[in-house]
Parts: structure tokens; C-alpha cells; sequence
């Protein structure tokens, strides 16, 4: 089991036929929450991602480094860290890539696959929802809902919105960010994001949600609108408390 | 002098008082043309940022890596490369980020410095770019044009789009990527990319412009409709030509 400390079932089905079958199990992971449940493991919060975990256990093991387990293995550095951006990157996830690099990975072809690959329709639902951004408090908060209309003028799912919820984020002087997305049941998911300096995840729980200190969430029942005006009212509020 | 081996003029005013003082001189680049211009060049086009030679220069000569100095030379390896994943990237540029984050760089508030203090006005222009872009040649090309109306509309000036002519090659299945801009003085700025597959400097030299294989560009005269109309066909019949 690779990065699931959380336990068997954040493995959902999977996990479950796992579990059942009884045979011996691993865990590797570097998330640092999670509770013994294979019968060995191997956590290290402070690695960046699993991936450095595994390519230190086959230079332990003796293993070749080949062209394609190379590539698997920046794949997995690469997109656990934000393309080297996030701060649980250090210089030993660094000294490895240069390793991995050296066995032949392309990195300008990896970004390629991972981040340029997205369809039109997506490319213009990601247009309206920039255009859509507002600000309060300030300019400290930056939200944008989206409602299933959009969505579906659009032809894109909820489940198709990965990598735009810390959009918002982009703009100076943000300091918390809200992405709301309707869902088809009536009710709102929420995500907050922040640059680490204030811990969305307590605004989250306000809110029934819950997660980490830069990148939090809710499911809340209501109306698209209503939700958005309360809940930017609560953030601002709750940024007035600090 | 750093970065600019194409010679003084790539200085401006201030290469011209430079040039004119007369006193010794040395450049550093990793760019592979330029001639020699200066008493003394140390020009490795091997490099993927000058800032990789201004590290080795420092190690060389005894120097010590103060954090101003790490973030520094951070910024100018991770802006160089795209943030890591440009082809220049290699082994030696991770061996090099290894050792600048061993001496206090922190990435998450560097990439937040250099990409995220966007202002609400250009973040929305992105938005109407993004919700405007189009295809042709069966999804092959991507193309967007920002008229002066629009720049005006959303208080912008069309100095302030970097960045922005990349966007559309993030569409899976796009080889070439245009973006026009259309000037104050009845000119039309293009902007070429592509993923490294198709040269398209060879397009904007058809155009009376040039540049490298994955990004070229043009000035032309003329109205931003017409010369769109005319810029896209020819890159349609230049793609069916290959």
C-alpha cells in the first residue's frame, strides 16, 4: 500500500477485498496522521512524497533505475510536491530528481502529459470562472461560485474542476481563497485555500467541514447563492477576528 | 555582464554608457549565440540559467551561499527553467536547487512571490482569453486575439501579458498555439508556440518575424480581424505542408 496511511479504506473496495484476503501487507507513505495497519510500515512525513520513499528503497534493495520506472517515480515527485513549488519540498527530494533526470526523464514532456492536456470546454469554463472572481475584505478574500447551469453550458462536470479551487490565490494580497461548486443534489462544496499563513481548515470546521491548514473544505446544503453569501460573510468575518 | 551575450544592445541606454566607459568587462550567459563582446566571457550554453554558473563562480572562488544569496540565485535557476520544467532542465540544476534550499530557500514563498500577485484585472482579462480561445485544423491549433477595446476595457496594457501566450497549448492535441495583440499604432503582435515538435520560428519568419523553435513572433500591420483571419490560414497550410 502506497500512500494511504489513512487506512484500508481509503482504498474504498479495493481496500476492502485487501483487508479480507488476509495476506501480508506494506505500507509506505509519508503522510504523517496515520495509525499502524499493515502488518509492516514504513512512514516518513518527513519525505515530499511517497515516490522518494520508494526510490531510496530500491537503491537499498539493489535495483536498477530504468528509463520508465525513472519517469514513474518524477511523476510521482512531481505532482505530490505541485511541480516542486510546495514547501514540504527539500533538497533531498532535489538531489533525487537530478538522479531521475540523469536516467533519461524528460522533465518539459512530463509537464506536458500532467498539466497540458486539458479539453477546450474545460479551457472556457476555467475563462468564465476567472472572469468571475470577486474580492472582500479588502481584496484579503477572493471568491468565485460555480452552478450547475454553468457547468452544464459548459459540458463539464463537478468532478472535472481538479486544480481550480487555489486559482484565486493567484492574485496579490489574497489571503484566503473560496471556490464554490453546486452540486446536483442541492447542495454547495465549498474549498478554501490560503498561503499557509492562515489556517482555513478552522473556518472549514465552522462550517461542518475540515482539513489542512492551507487547503480545506465543506459540503453544505443550499441554494448556490445563499451559501456563497453567508459563507463569504463568515470568512470575512472570521479573517476580522484573527 | 549577466544573461546577455547577444551583445550591449541587449542592454538598451544602458549598454551603450557601458560600452562607451570603456572599462574592463566580462559576460556570463548560457545563451548559445552570441559572439564574444566583452574582455573576458565565460559563455556554457550546457547551462539552464545562468544563474547555474553564477553558483558554480561563487563555489569556485571560495564564496559563501547566504540565504539572500540562495534565494537569489533560486529565482534566477527557477525563472529561467520555467520553474523546473523547461528541456534545459538537468541533473546538474537539481544538484544545484538541492544545495540553495540546504541554505534556507523557502519554494512555496518563492513561487507565490513570482507567479501569484496577479492584480484582479489582468486575472479577468485571462479569463475573457481563456473563454475566447479557438481551434482549427481539427484541434491542431489554438488561437486567441486581445483587441486595443478589450485591453482598454479591462484597464491592461498589452506590456502586461506575460505569460499569457503559452495558455492555449494547454489544450491536449495542440501543436501550435497563436496569440495576437493588437497595438496602439495599428499593428497586430503574434506570439507562436509550440511544444517543440514543430518549428514554429519558421512560421513567423514567413510573417517577417523569427525567434527559437518552440516560441517565435511577428509585428505585422493591419487590423486585428483581417491579420487573425490571415495569420491562422497560413499556419493551418503550413501544418498541412509537413
Amino acid at each position: 500500500m502506497l500512500d494511504v496511511s489513512g487506512g484500508w479504506q481509503r482504498l474504498g473496495c479495493v481496500g476492502e477485498a485487501l483487508s479480507a484476503a488476509g495476506k501480508f501487507s506494506i505500507c509506505i507513505d509519508h503522510h504523517p496522521t496515520g495509525d499502524p495497519f499493515t502488518d509492516l510500515h514504513h512512514i516518513d512525513p518527513q519525505a515530499a512524497a511517497t515516490g522518494e520513499l520508494i526510490f531510496d528503497l530500491i537503491g537499498a534493495m539493489g535495483g536498477d533505475l530504468t528509463p520508465p520506472i525513472a519517469e514513474a517515480l518524477f511523476t510521482a515527485i512531481a505532482t505530490d510536491t505541485g511541480y516542486f513549488r510546495f514547501s514540504s519540498t527539500r533538497p533531498r527530494t532535489h538531489q533525487i530528481v537530478a538522479r531521475l533526470l540523469a536516467h533519461g526523464v524528460e522533465p518539459a514532456r512530463i509537464y506536458r502529459l500532467l498539466y497540458e492536456q486539458q479539453s477546450l470546454a474545460r479551457m472556457h469554463l476555467k475563462g468564465h470562472m476567472l472572469q468571475n472572481i470577486s474580492l472582500a475584505a479588502n481584496g484579503q478574500i477572493a471568491w468565485v461560485g460555480l452552478s450547475q447551469a454553468v457547468l452544464r453550458r459548459f459540458g463539464v462536470s463537478h468532478l472535472d474542476l481538479d486544480g481550480f479551487s487555489g486559482l484565486p490565490l493567484q492574485i496579490g494580497g489574497v489571503k484566503i481563497s473560496i471556490f464554490l461548486v453546486e452540486l446536483p443534489e442541492g447542495k454547495v462544496k465549498i474549498s478554501f485555500r490560503s498561503d499557509g499563513e492562515i489556517a482555513v481548515n478552522r473556518l472549514a470546521v465552522q462550517l461542518g467541514g475540515g482539513g489542512h491548514v492551507p487547503a480545506a473544505g465543506a459540503t453544505v446544503p443550499g441554494e448556490l447563492a445563499a451559501v456563497t453569501e453567508r459563507v463569504v460573510a463568515e470568512a470575512v468575518e472570521f479573517l476580522s477576528r484573527r
